[in-house]
Formats: C-alpha cells, sequence, structure tokens
C-alpha cells in the first residue's frame, strides 16, 4: 500500500511525507491527534492534520527554542512551558545543570500520553523528577503564576485552534508578570515565509512590554516555509551579549555558542518584517 | 481544474505546489523543461522534475551565491557562471560596478530561451552587454580557458543528468587554473539534510586545491531539505575576513553585509559533515 501524510499549506502548498505505520489516530477534547511512522523523519506527531514535530528533525526546533533563552539568562533555575507536551523542550533543559523545576502546562492530556508512548526518543525527560506536568490552560496558569520563573517558554501550535490565546498582548503581559524581575519568554513565532503580518503584529506586541525585544532563526525542513522564527522577550539580559567562552559544553546537534549569535542575524525581508512599523 | 506540480524526493517526500497554468513544456537535447505558473511561488522553472527556481524565492539562491564571493573579493571584473541560464545570477552580479565582463556558459539553449521569454523577472540581465552568453559544455569552456577569470560561480542541477560531471575534483581543479592568482570559486552543494555524503566528499576535494575553502548556508523553502549549502575555494582572501563597513550599498532582499558572516557559521551536524575526515 503507498500511503502518504500530506499537509496543506494555504491551499497552495502540499507536502506529504512517506508512511510506514499508522501508530495511532485519535480524537481529543481539543484536537485531532496522529502519531505515524514516516520513512524519512521517523515518528512524527501531527495535530489537526498539521505536523508538530518529527524524530529526525526535531532537535533544530527544541534546541533553539531553550538553549538561546537558558543561555542568555546568568542562572535559571526554574523554567515555565506552555504546550509543548511532546517533552522535547524538557529534553533539552534538563542538559541545564542549574535548572532545578520544569512545569510543563499542556492543555491537552492525550498530547503527554501519546509521547509518552510513542515518542520516546522525544518525550524521555516528562518522568524526570524536576519536571512537574501540569494539564490544563496555560494561560489560566500563568495569570495565577506572580514572580515565579527565569523563563517561560511558549511552545505552541500554529495560531488558530487551542492556541489562538497564545498569540495575544494580553498573554504576552501576564507572562511579563509571571515572570521573576530578570526574566525571559521565548515563543515560537511562525515563518516570515508565511506569517508574515503576524509575525509583525507580534513583535509590536512584544516591544510594548519587554525592554529588550530580539527575534531569532532556525531550519526546520518539515515546517511550512522551513524559516522558522521565535521572538525573545527580556527583563534584563541581551541574548547578543552573552560571553560564548563562558557557555558550557552541551551534547547538541544544531545549537553552538556560535549559532547563539548567528541566529538574531536575520535575512534583509526577515528583518524588514520585525522592524516595519 | 485542480492541477498541481509534484517533486519527489527519494520516493519519501512530496513537495507540491498549485498550479495556475502551464506555460510550456518541452523536451530539448539535455533534459525536459517545464515552465509553469504556481499559486504560491509565482512562475517556476522545472528540468528533469525538479523545481530549478521560483519567482518569489529566487531573491535568496542567487544573491548568496553571488554577493558573497564578489564581495569577498577585492575588485572582481570578470565572472564565468557554469550553468545558470536562467539569468537570476546574471541580475546580482550586474548589482557589482567593478564588474565588466560576464560569460555564461550553459548547455542547454532551451533553458536560456524559456527564462527569456517566461521567466523576465529574473532573466532580464542576459541582455545585458557586459554578459556573454556561451551555449554549450562548461567543463570544455573552462578548460579552454586559463587566469582569465576572478570569480567562477557553478550554479548546477543536482548531481544527477548533465551537472554529474560539475561535482567532480577534475572539474574543480580545471577551475582552479581557470582562475586569476586571487580568484573564487563559489559551488551550490545541496542540502544537508539531504545530500550529507555528497557534501562532506566535495568538501574534500575543495580542500586539496584551494588554500581557503569555506561552506556557507542559506535558507531556500522550496528547496528539498530547504537548508541549501554553498561551498567557495578561494586563493587568497578570506570570506570572514571582510570589512562590512566597506560594502557599498546594493538592493537585497535577502543579503546583508551581517548575512554574510553570519552564513559561515554553522549549525552543529552541519559543521560536523564539512569537518569530518
Amino acid at each position: 500500500m503507498d500511503l502518504w501524510f500530506t499537509e496543506n499549506h494555504a491551499n497552495n502548498i502540499k507536502y506529504s511525507l512517506k508512511v510506514n505505520k499508522t501508530l495511532n489516530v485519535e480524537k481529543t477534547d481539543y484536537q485531532d491527534l496522529a502519531v505515524i511512522e514516516t520513512e524519512q523523519y521517523g515518528r512524527i506527531l501531527v495535530l489537526d492534520g498539521i505536523l508538530q514535530t518529527t524524530e529526525k528533525d526535531e532537535f533544530v526546533y527544541h534546541e533553539m527554542i531553550v538553549h538561546v533563552p537558558l543561555f542568555t539568562h546568568k542562572n535559571p533555575r526554574s523554567v515555565l512551558i506552555v504546550g509543548g507536551g511532546d517533552g522535547g523542550a524538557i529534553k533539552e533543559i534538563l542538559k541545564h545543570n542549574s535548572v532545578e523545576r520544569i512545569v510543563l502546562a499542556e492543555i491537552d492530556r492525550k498530547v503527554v500520553e501519546n509521547a509518552k508512548k510513542y515518542l520516546q526518543n522525544i518525550s524521555y525527560g516528562l518522568d524526570n523528577d524536576k519536571v512537574e506536568i501540569m494539564i490544563g490552560d496555560g494561560i489560566k496558569y500563568v495569570n495565577e503564576h506572580k514572580n515565579e520563573f527565569d523563563i517561560v517558554i511558549v511552545d505552541s501550535t500554529d495560531p488558530i485552534g487551542p492556541a489562538v490565546g497564545l498569540f495575544t498582548i494580553d498573554f504576552y503581559k501576564s507572562v511579563y508578570e509571571c515572570l521573576k524581575d530578570d526574566g525571559i519568554i521565548v515563543a515560537q513565532t511562525e515563518s516570515p515565509f508565511i506569517y508574515g503580518n503576524l509575525i509583525n503584529k507580534l513583535s509590536k506586541m512584544f516591544k510594548q512590554i519587554y525592554p529588550i525585544t530580539k527575534p531569532y532563526i532556525c531550519i526546520i525542513p518539515t515546517y511550512p516555509g522551513s524559516l522558522w522564527t521565535f521572538t525573545m522577550g527580556s527583563k534584563k539580559y541581551d541574548p547578543e551579549n552573552i560571553d560564548t567562552n563562558n557557555i558550557p559544553k552541551i551534547d547538541t546537534k544544531y545549537y553552538t555558542p556560535q549559532i547563539h549569535k548567528a541566529a538574531f542575524i536575520l535575512p534583509k525581508f526577515v528583518k524588514d518584517i520585525f522592524e516595519e512599523v
């Protein structure tokens, strides 16, 4: 049988991966969920038809959403992840010895369960003693916790479906309160090849709240547009002013201290999107 | 009618673009050629089923294959392009006032003809007075011209079909002879997500010949793997030692003097591919 998983982007582009095996398909309280084994990218997690993560290229996204803020902060001890139920971000956070507490606020219990069962290469950190898994509304959690975290990572799906509320100025303001005095937020903010307008809008929101707002990029081959942005809001530390000599050696496949700095150098059209008034 | 162009990668991945109109399909002496108008990426050129260039994202590839070597060289006056019949590289080279002569060695006359007819946004430089179009074998042309060019750009298709001979040590040695004493070669060397082994092999060849061999990267959303490499071989100038203050302002959408430097900072797994013995 010739089986393919196909993702549609804006009805103009289709990205398809050859399927070896469908491991699970279910309808959760929040979304359609599937775990599929593909020939090229290993096992993949799909939510509402959108590819979220693959075994073979997840390292790019998870290393870059984690190590850039954690090595920008001088001594990160507590991290909150909003979304990220696959556990990929946690796997990377656990490489930082300073971190004592990781809270995962994931709205969909089934994402965590499926990740634990089918994506163990990605999810193994979920069982670590430092991790508290809070199944519920991340926005509510953030609202109820003030001055508590060094880092907040918004590891969300696209700005449709359950994640819509994570792309609003009210949420980013609430995260500001949830962070300590030298805290840092990083959010995944989509591809400039697809979501230019959204990125520009989000950038303006961050700049209204955080004294240091800086976007950075990486390359994720299985995501639409591939060129991916993160937006960092920081109360105190400038991510470009790190001393690369002070960064301890950790096991990575994408991140290096040099990549940390290079990631903030944007192609001209991306720079224009972020700077445009 | 619901019409799609689909590119197959290694029988594992399909990348499809919605088609508005098929402008031309023909069998040339060397390859199957098509020009198609897509909804998302404008007009595209397809050779042997492989997408070569699109109106909407060609700027990334052409700016990076041209401006990096030309701004590394102190005074580029003569440039040879092997392949590149679409004219995209020429369009960018013409932004450098120092350049007096551009030779295009394209094996397939039909590529040039179709680009002139259907891809005028990309090809308009082909008619410039500084340009000599040489229809024929680029390898033969290089062999017959010694100590003549400041820059040689290998703007080839994938290492299958007519371009196979452009991925060999004999060819790179021949280019060395074709270059002046301070000359520079740049070749497109595919994606590390797909062609890791090839990239490692090519890097070794370059290092045997050129005193300065350096790979650099950019992001092309319509190419398989999206993370794209170029390999530079230079007789004298180090592309990372440029003085960014000396780079004149030119009209670009991807390249900036800062991107020039950042492009040489490789993600760890890409660095490993190039440095692996």
